[in-house]
């Protein structure tokens, strides 16, 4: 597709080479989850089986040692070409190994050893992709910064109780890293991350994903009842406050390449639209539609939009992966321009997939709002990107306005 | 509502009141409808016995006298507020009624007795809603004014063979008013409407109606297999060609007051997202969404839209009326003229539904995209007016801007 | 011009016909201000001999008792496609002399006689236009409604300072309403409305006028060093705070007429480029450029914007008139309601303008660019209208969205 | 600037490094320049000194080697930051170096001696930056492609008569590359190119130039009265018709770091308007204007808007500099698809160079609608891109669709 984006080192040019071969399958099966809401398990197992799932594993735990999340975000913006829920699930586990891989490489430089053998074992069933993991993060009513979801110590256990949405991949979940809160000794709250393992008595899968979109994403509700996990699966984490800059890098590394999604159901919308105007008369008997002006402006709109969406998703990704390539800790200001730019791209990306979309119904016409086109999920589909982290317009662009204004994103 | 459009004769006045007063159980019975894919037929009957669906007919035919079609317009678009498939159910009755009210008036005025007792009956079996009329004009793959459905004469009958679709109130409909075409003696087609009674013999209501939206509509498909139908039910209209004058505000008194459904969709909307925007806090224990500059800025936007669609809704609805008011032919020209007021309202009004509805999901957050929440369904439903007839953008901006160019707005 | 804006009153449509007499010869005179830089004195002039300027007044004092605010905009919409900047120096006049009719009739219905009879001689003045009557109330750095300018009471006199900007008519004017503060008695700030005699020892006007845009209006900068005014020519207003209803009203007087400047520049720029492709072909021995689509969907596009902009004028103008019509104390929320729509309609005429000329730009190609053309100037003159009282799209948006959110829009 | 482009090769680096000392001084300048309608000739003897005129000739004939036309945009862009009307006087003066180089190291390649020779000469001017090459394309009244100007034989001289327009550098160019049509054999016109020396009897530089912006850039008519040329400085080009590659490729060298005057222009106005709401409060002893939600939100858009328009360039940038630097003969398609991303580019810059200047002046307020601000000059200069070569809007868009609909672009 003249202008699609391409993976930027060897190891990512092979995982976009190996999303590109899933989309037609993908595609076929899209309309079908859709409809009957089920989770897109097939495409899941298929991923798993052809190493897209684990490719940002290491080569020596079966992966294929991809490192760039710009180049992730390639892959996902193909499989979204067949199937946004597919590309959806598909990146909540490669981000979730490649969170994995970061934690095992600091383990071994700082030479913690027995952390970086527990690592090891996990990324060795992350890598053979044995094991599912599902992030729950988000939850209704609560900031995505501040959950409400508590994990009350007990001994050498915490007990936690709360409620999760949004859970992607939760139908087929091996472990769920939960974010939650944690009460202070002085009577505030902390950040954990507590992994919470399927089956855990008092854990339940909703069952209840039914939304206007990305049907097949099986993105239920997570309710956890006096659930209890051992002390060692939860890592605490800072005391409430203001996104940090841990915070801010932790949601970059699961939602920068999810952006992928957005684009890829542009690209597929893009993709109908010229296919039926090259193929269909606007009447019977006369030139194709690729021949009326109109259709030409509508395309060119869409191309500019897209091309607009690609420049700043691989600008933003060149910077994302310099900041993830060096080691150093970096200053609160380098990491938030780095948001900012991440932020843009979100903003653009999300607001082009509703755009190109609206457009290429416009030129398919009235066949295009029968349930059974594909554009019709598209369409609802692409409406998804601006609910995802951290941020939709309400926050992105006081984000984006106040570092650029050399103020403080955080205060209001 | 602040800003809302308002009724321009007592008549009309009173038909918005009428309408008005159903809109709560609309919105209770709209979800269901949708999820079901079920026909409002609950709703239409309560339109029936409140004396919305007969409000065009005149007061001795138990009508209420409407002759406004903007009034009508205003009506729809408080409908809409509770159900746009209700609505556009609603409006394509009313207007049925409105145009044979002018038939039989055209029919008294001419001295036409029979006709206009012809006229009469039927204005009774309207007025007191014991027949539905269903429109079927759009077929697929054939422009809006150039149908593929023919009559083919025999003897003192027409035999009838095509295929319909977005029939509207077909699931309801005691009779049918089919745009076919009929051989010319010269080679070429002519125009004409076939009224066909539900149960003539090779007439099928599809019942096929899934879509993105509108799905309480009923707009199934219909197939006509050699309906058979006598010769004086059968009006032959223009030889194939540009629309005319009389194509053009045929179309007018059917669609614009369908212009309401978009209104109407985006006042929801934005009635939701204040309501929402005033209770619930962006985060718990924090003070009401509203205060949020962000969510001031996005509610001040849908405001402006919506002040514009307004707008050009109402001074669109001052010419068409007088349009319609005046008996005299009118020249070309100023018919354009009319075409080119409302044809800009359509494209204004039908892209305000699209951007207030997703304006009011980002300030009602993630939960709006659950498939049980109204936003989710007002979303799907606002995208179908620019499918609507007779123009979408494709042909719109250029009509629009032949005519203010002083050029033939057929010609291509 | 197809749906242009049309007087509401009698009085108002001689108005009308008054200023469209004008249009020729401001167009003929436009260019030649703007590159001299010099005060429309000869517009001003033809618009006093003609009665433009005190249509406002009522017969008795030989105006035309245009009373309809609406109409005035109408008017100086049909001034501003001769020539913006005369536009908007016949708007302070004519909403000058509407606020003093307001101000007698107001005496009069209270009985008191001395101000009636005082008014009644100024009137007489205005009437015949002996008077020139301009308004001071911008200031570099200060609020709109916060003035620097203060005014010192020394026994029966006031002793004022400050400096002003954007003083239209200042050029011609005899007498100026500088908005000043006075120091109230508890240490705060309190409004006040000095009038400023020309030739008043202390005041200059700077001559200093050179702007982007509007370069005929001799809006020169005001300077008031120590100009002593006798006590009875300072009216007293309220304390400092956050605008009152008589603010706002004061100011919907004055500013709700002068978006007809808005609207006539686009009107202006439209008929340049309707012209322009009607006439001349894109290339030599091609078709009028009106054939090419591009052209085309660039017209219908103005269009759309025109007919947005002249719907919510139309709209708005009937509330302002409503307003003012009725002499009941009106409550806060009603007049924040007719704000709030007054500045949903500024908002949409300033960027109307701006879109409509860049569009006309396009159109008529790279001659339009030179200074001789009428565009560039067009161009220029359009970009004023954001900056005009009271609010901008900084503040306008937040007005208007914390008004439709029910809450108190003047609270930071 | 955060997110600034930058050089992709190490000459084309110590290009901008180069062109951004020059900045501050040209930022100075700006103004005076413009008011006084006055060609830039300090600026111009600065760059040439400093050697940025000569950066794209060879480093033995005394320039840099800057071989990447998107490093030249860059270099444009830092110039534009500080003067738009030098930014666009040293591209053309840039381009056409960089022109006669590509036919330099050609001739070498064919081992034509001769040719070589005599542009080892003109490079040898040009490197020392002794000789000033202007472009003279642009006619009143014709398509980029079908000039009017003629070039009649006689003998082994042409005669050459016609009239040029925005022939930058115009003031001081020392020899002007003319583009003519001549006639063919068959009735038909051919293009040719024309070098004619400044001196030549019957050419005069009109010194015309007043336009809306860019005023600084020297764009005089050229008017040519019988000029006789020797016919070896006449280059026959291909006969008259749609664009071809050759012609396309001509363009786009010079064309396409000609964008980096919109985007410079935008970065300008940013910084400037960043500038100004960190310092200023909008009230006096209130918090700078930074801290009000609603100019962080204009802020933001800025810098969404800026970065989709450097996100395209850098993307299109690539391609352009892909194209050149492959010597073999291109396929039409590739080279559609990478006038395709050009124009893109050129869509979405020129559109962001007015829209950034547009919301720049909303933050700065009334004070830069001064003719004396430096926004109410980028406010003019901003305008200028639309209009440039080869396509605004009413071509762009078409040409962008067809392509992408695989339909020939210069069909019509």
């Amino acid at each position: 597709m003249f202008g699609e984006l391409t993976a930027t080192t060897p190891a990512g040019g092979d995982l976009v080479r190996l999303a590109e071969g899933h989309v037609a399958t993908l595609a076929e099966r899209a309309g079908r989850h859709d409809r009957q809401n089920t989770f897109v398990a097939d495409n899941f197992t298929d991923l798993r089986d052809s190493g897209v799932l684990a490719a940002c594993a290491p080569l020596r735990h079966g992966g294929l040692g991809v490192r760039s999340l710009y180049d992730v975000l390639v892959a996902v913006s193909r499989l979204a070409r067949g199937c946004g829920s597919t590309a959806i699930c598909a990146n909540m586990h490669m981000a979730s190994v490649w969170g994995q891989v970061r934690r095992w490489e600091r383990a071994e430089a700082a030479g913690d050893r027995s952390t970086a053998a527990r690592l090891d074992t996990l990324l060795e069933a992350l890598g053979g992709s044995d094991l599912i993991m599902a992030g729950a993060a988000t939850e209704p009513g609560a900031s995505w910064n501040g959950p409400l979801t508590e994990a009350v110590r007990k001994d050498d256990e915490y007990v936690i109780t709360g409620r999760k949405t949004f859970v992607t991949n939760s139908a087929v979940a091996d472990s769920f890293n939960v974010a939650v809160r944690v009460a202070d000794a002085d009577g505030g709250w902390r950040h954990a991350e507590a992994v919470v393992l399927a089956g855990t008595p008092g854990l339940t899968v909703l069952g209840d994903w039914d939304a206007l979109g990305m049907r097949g994403s099986g993105s239920h509700g997570l309710l956890l009842e006096d659930c209890v996990v051992p002390a060692d699966r939860v890592t605490l984490g800072e005391p409430f406050g203001p996104p940090t800059v841990d915070d801010l890098t932790r949601s970059c590394a699961v939602n920068f390449p999810l952006l992928g999604a957005s684009l890829g159901i542009a690209e597929a919308a893009h993709l109908i639209a010229v296919e039926h105007a090259t193929r269909v008369p606007r009447q019977p008997g006369r030139a194709a539609a690729a021949h009326h002006p109109s259709v030409q402006r509508e395309i060119a709109t869409m191309e500019v939009d897209l091309a607009a969406a690609r420049g700043v998703l691989e600008r933003a990704g060149r910077l994302v992966d310099a900041l993830f390539a060096d080691p150093a800790e970096h200053p609160v200001d380098a990491v938030h321009d780095v948001v900012r730019a991440w932020q843009t791209a979100k903003l653009l990306a999300n607001r082009t997939a509703v755009g190109v979309v609206d457009r290429a119904m416009t030129i398919c016409g009235g066949a295009s709002f029968s349930s059974r086109h594909p554009l019709s999920r598209l369409y609802r589909d692409a409406r998804a990107g601006g609910f995802m982290q951290p941020f939709g317009p309400l926050d992105g662009y006081p984000f984006i306005g106040r570092v650029a204004l050399g103020l403080d994103p955080s205060a209001d």
